[in-house]
């Protein structure tokens, strides 16, 4: 099959079609539709097999995640997602891979009105590289370096699962079937907090994803905003899971260090705290309040009184 | 090293500050300042080491070339070159490695006023993913579809030479130092058509770039037009070179399938040819005026009253 057939019958047969997207799939460039009153707000992530997912990971969650990882950047800037270009470099073509695979995509993207508008495919060794784009009012996008000291941090939903999925992966704990499906769900499908990124936006100072762990992803933000905070381990929303099978200093360890989470990390006023938990309530979005900026310009991860100290900072590549 | 500061040291110290880039490099997403009047014209590309480029190929021609056909992309749109984002995946951090690449990417961003606002740094086999945006006047874009029955059909520069060298370093056919260094310069560090792709669009009906072969793109013009098309390989730029060494005949046939040379196939109507010629040769840019479009929906190539046949339609991945 050639390359063109390939992207007719996979790509162009997709969900969603939007009134701002001038030309789709098919010529030299997608053309967009932009606006002035908002910003345009673009992220890249590539995955690659082996490395940022298990060789025998199936087609559906690739695809699935490859959109979920870019729309959750999206989601930590306030941004609303609209478009997306797919590259994909595969070993061979196999039609039921990229039946899946576009299955995967097309799940995400038909959820969240978001439009592929190109991409590439070519031979070689498996990886994805999505671009995804979005927009947001001007003045509302949620950097990560508008924290101010004494604002509260917070957390969306629960960390821990997908750390504990490759510790299982690598046979470094066992878990029952119907946890390690769990846990695999949460590894292989995580869903990105884009609502609570569009809510928030009218609210928060700061915000970013937990893509490579939440110390790691809360040490930026606090770089970012040149401040420090405290967080308080017994504060932080550890999937239960977690402590069931490493006890509270191992699952504290684990949800502070693995990546993959893809909540959303981000700081308030105090003027706003209540509004902002008011509107995610009513949203059904659960929060965890986690801690409190400061000058200190030190990350201090204390359990109740007692100082905790960890040397692991996340998952980064290369180190 | 780890990935950020590989990131910090290679990706940020870049020469093109943009005024409609509101957030760049370091937070989750880039944010750029739209504008009501313009499309943003997208395009991605990857480059695959031993696909796309010789596994041996110098890291500033693989930076240079990554850019480059995406630029050609745009160009081929009529749109203005702005912002690009750069994956790159790596199999080991190796900082000469990534000072040449990124001063071959930055060489062509400096001249183009191009921005770099974001990307991804992954551990795996070695590829490249550029996701290149300009900007296009809504109305001016220049898409495959709008070549008309009796437009002329034109193209920039000379096509083949970096077919020939595909051919050099597969030893199909010797070259001389000299003869060598000429066509690797043109496989490797193609020159985007820019500064045409915008003079074009205010003339022109449709338009493409030659990536996959020029009977392989004419042909993609040709469908999306539903048209037909006559071409005089007498008429068609062919390198010197070609003839050199190849003879007429395997000159015109390797001219006509081979890709890579990133060069604009354009239509224009006949009201509009003077006027076109007129402003391209202002701007000193070469171009050739090689057939015309008609209503048969097919590719006839001829030598003069002579029909042609060519079976190879380009290049294309998977065949």
């Amino acid at each position: 099959m050639k390359e063109f057939e390939v992207i007719r019958e996979f790509f162009t047969a997709q969900p969603v079609s939007r009134k701002d997207v001038a030309m789709g799939i098919g010529d030299d460039c997608a053309l967009i539709q932009a606006n002035n009153d908002k910003y345009i707000a673009i992220t890249t992530d590539t995955l690659v097999a082996g490395v940022h997912f298990p060789n025998d990971a199936s087609a559906r969650s690739i695809g699935h995640k490859a959109v979920a990882v870019n729309l959750s950047d999206l989601a930590a800037m306030g941004a609303e997602p609209c478009w997306i270009s797919v590259a994909v470099t595969l070993p061979e073509v196999d039609t039921e891979w990229l039946r899946e695979f576009t299955a995967g995509i097309f799940e995400l993207t038909e959820y969240f009105n978001v439009q592929l508008i190109g991409g590439d495919t070519t031979s070689g060794p498996l990886s994805i590289t999505i671009t995804a784009q979005g927009t947001v009012p001007q003045g509302k996008a949620l950097c990560r370096n508008g924290a101010a000291n004494g604002d509260w941090v917070y957390i969306t939903g629960d960390v821990g699962k997908a750390g504990l999925a490759l510790q299982a992966i690598r046979n470094q704990v066992e878990l029952s079937p119907r946890e390690k499906n769990a846990v695999m769900e949460a590894l292989n499908y995580p869903k990105p907090q884009v609502l609570a990124g569009q809510i928030i936006r009218e609210y928060a100072s700061a915000a970013i994803d937990i893509s490579d762990g939440l110390l790691a992803d809360v040490t930026h933000l606090c770089r970012a905003s040149k401040l420090g905070v405290n967080i308080d381990v017994n504060d932080i929303p550890i999937a239960e899971v977690l402590i069931d099978k490493l006890g509270e200093e191992g699952a504290a360890r684990l949800a502070l260090t693995a990546g993959d989470d893809y909540q959303l990390i981000f700081t308030v006023s105090d003027t706003n705290k209540v509004a902002l938990e008011t509107e995610l309530s009513h949203a059904n979005i659960k929060i965890s309040c986690i801690g409190q900026m400061n000058k200190s310009e030190q990350i201090n991860i204390t359990r109740g009184d007692t100082s905790l100290s960890f040397s692991e900072s996340g998952f980064e590549h290369f180190s």
